[in-house]
């Protein structure tokens, strides 16, 4: 397995890449520059930028897309920390793979001048080869402790670095190996800016390892698969499938469970119902002051994630539902201008929240196991009258039903102003990144944002 | 307990050490810059300070003792890969210690102007974290698959690391809790480069982990023992004990298991059996060419950690009972110049090498699990007669028998001139460390080696 990856790097890199999964790459790396752009100004990226900075490394890549450079692991460290600080960037397969792959790309990519074609081939190993581990694994490697994107992240990231490295089939495998041994970090850290940072040294550690095979470091042949390697140590069970061949080379997974890419910057078990009420919003007037009562009906595990009921900071709104239903019904949109202390303070917004009583259902999808067949609203007025606003099945924006290049844009645009940037410079990032697959070498370099020196650590 | 673990970090600091823990580290830090030295010029060490040098980070720390200096994280990075390379450094509660924790000391030392006083603290501080997770544990990591000097290692390097940059308890805590997001690396990388690189990935992580939370990045107050923390999430079953209070400010743990030094360059299994033949061959002398067969007898669990019955690289021959009792008998020492291919390859060595057939017994010393209740070995010569070697129970260097200074001076200079250093200039090292624990602010300056610039990568 180990070796066949090394393998599937190598090759691939000069392979022809089916459209769907170009597709996915260049969505994938659209949005995560987009939720890199946002948290610009996060305490966590300027502690991990501020901490970075000191070390000096050679100015190999831009940090944040500004004008400080570092070495490409801090550089990657520091970017894929800001795509996963405010928790707005995609998921696929239980983990964030954008928020990782992206920075590495970005770090890689400018150092050894790519192409996209290049950076679109190494976004496609490094999702093929994380999110085929992560279904060998039929256990819940969450509900052992496991942080998934800490875990496999750092192999992931070193398939995409190995990529546009140019490491031989030999070396990848090498790098891959050593990146298993930067495998780990646990939920019990979510809480903390070092839920971020598990993206972030994910990415560095991919860089690391791709940087140490290049020199000639080795690892072991099976360390993936082996008797004491890592796919048997960290199962929670030790029923992980270890026989089954890698499908790499029909890029199947990469084509089946592409990305979900969120819509608004609350948790995934927020979406539908954001979805709904912000339907109703528009297909009827709602007079918020005579609302009696709102009672959105979420799955009991989407609910438990959500456990913020009088949520006060940012932290918590993104996981708190009566946050999400009395924010879109209030302002009929869900944004990151939503999101700020100020903005979850205000007296109309709290008394409206205090209003939603959250129902659950133990019925669940059987294409969607942790979510309820559909999500919905039941909105009371205090004339008794009652409101059921529309089932939703999937989120916009979930792979089943991917955001129209307009609401991505939007989206992106959100964040890009969010973050500090302005529209017009906002606009002419996202049209480049959705040109990436036909980027020539100088096209990366363009991606680069002005603003004031302050506003980019 | 993390949050004990920063409070302890912090307020030891400061308080007065009992004299034996401050032996423990002064013997530490001796043997593993002895250890460091001697694999100068292996492999592992070259490559990965290859990689690091066109990184440029900005010159805080010294690289291996010599003239080149880079970020304090990425020198820890390369002396501790080099302590740990050839297999000579010590152990003590089945990790590796002083590989981890003394590139730490060197590489963050240097750069706040420790004093003596200042690096003994913050190996005490490490040291004690470090085992006391490790003896909270009752089930054997190992045979889940988890390398524990990989595993735990970044959190002892944490400690010392913020110890020694002048943390608060409440930073130490966050330190020691990004330190738990890199703790992994597992048996299956071992017989590659990565094993090495597991000490120096703990020693880099723990650094890099203390300058984050200098710089105010956080982790979770119970990252270590909560629910889905790190020790829960890796326990082979579960069993972890999680409610006894860490007795750190006994020094109960280093003062009780202190350090096993290797007197002999070769696996700890082998070195019983080392001491009883050339305790043999000093008392009386041993006709090597008369002999017929030798039968060295040593523990099942012993025994299974030498596979290597007909060794011609070092790394196998490290890890062969038949090479340590033939290179015993023929050489009546066994030291790294006896551990190179071509020293292994004499044809005499080989022929005696041959004779030699590992007895086993399934009993068991109470006190030291692993091991028989004693070692011995039975030489047959030619004319029928026989030999019995007198039975060792612990090895020289083990911490019930420590070596005497000079003991351990002759194998430092071993490792030193294994390494490319002149005796003088070792002897010059050997008297500055054992000074150790009354160092001023000018003295870690003066442990840099003199060679030429080519022998220190």
């Amino acid at each position: 397995m180990t070796r066949l990856a090394g393998e599937f790097v190598a090759i691939q890199r000069e392979a022809s890449l089916p459209a769907d999964a170009v597709d996915v790459a260049r969505l994938g790396t659209t949005d995560a520059v987009g939720a890199m752009l946002a948290a610009l100004d996060e305490p966590v990226v300027r502690v991990v930028a501020d901490a970075v900075a000191p070390m000096q490394g050679r100015p190999e890549a831009r940090v944040l897309l500004g004008h400080r450079r570092t070495t490409m692991d801090l550089a990657a460290l520091v970017d894929a920390t800001a795509a996963h600080a405010l928790d707005v960037d995609d998921y696929a397969f239980a983990n964030h793979p954008s928020a990782v792959l992206v920075p590495v790309l970005l770090a890689c990519g400018g150092a050894v001048r790519a192409t996209g074609r290049d950076l679109v081939a190494a976004y496609v190993a490094g999702y093929e080869v994380w999110s085929d581990l992560m279904g060998r694994e039929p256990d819940h490697l969450h509900s052992r402790g496991w942080h998934p994107t800490a875990l496999f992240g750092p192999i992931g990231a070193a398939a995409a670095a190995a990529s546009l490295l140019g490491l031989d089939a030999r070396r990848a495998a090498h790098a891959i190996g050593l990146a298993a041994s930067h495998a780990g970090g646990t939920m019990g850290n979510f809480g903390s800016m070092a839920k971020p940072y598990h993206a972030g040294k994910a990415a560095q550690a991919g860089v690391f390892a791709a940087r140490l095979a290049a020199a000639g470091m080795t690892s072991t042949a099976d360390v993936l698969e082996g008797e004491r390697g890592l796919m048997r140590t960290v199962s929670p069970q030790g029923r992980v499938d270890l026989s089954t061949p890698p499908a790499y080379a029909s890029y199947e997974r990469i084509r089946k469970q592409r990305l979900n890419i969120k819509k608004y910057p609350t948790v995934g078990a927020s979406q539908r119902v954001i979805d709904s009420v912000l339907a109703q919003v528009a297909a009827t007037r709602i007079d918020v002051d005579a609302i009696e009562r709102v009672e959105p009906q979420v799955s009991e595990k989407h609910a438990a994630v959500m456990p913020y009921h009088s949520a006060s900071r940012p932290e918590e709104a993104k996981f708190s539902l009566e946050f999400a239903v009395a924010c879109a019904l209030l302002h009929g949109r869900v944004g990151l201008e939503q999101l700020t202390v100020e903005a979850i303070a205000q007296p109309r917004l709290q008394a409206l929240m205090r209003k939603v009583h959250v129902i659950t259902t133990d019925r669940y999808d059987p294409d969607y196991p942790v979510a309820a067949p559909f999500d919905f609203a039941t909105i009371t007025f205090a004339d008794g009258s009652r409101v059921t606003t529309p089932p939703v099945k999937r989120a916009t924006g979930h792979a089943d039903l991917p955001l129209t290049v307009r609401q991505l844009e939007a989206k992106f645009l959100d964040c890009a102003v969010f973050g500090g940037i302005e529209r017009p410079e906002g606009r002419r990032l996202f049209d480049l990144l959705q040109r990436l697959p036909e980027w020539t070498t100088e096209d990366l370099g363009r991606l680069q944002v002005t603003v004031a020196e302050e506003a980019v650590p």
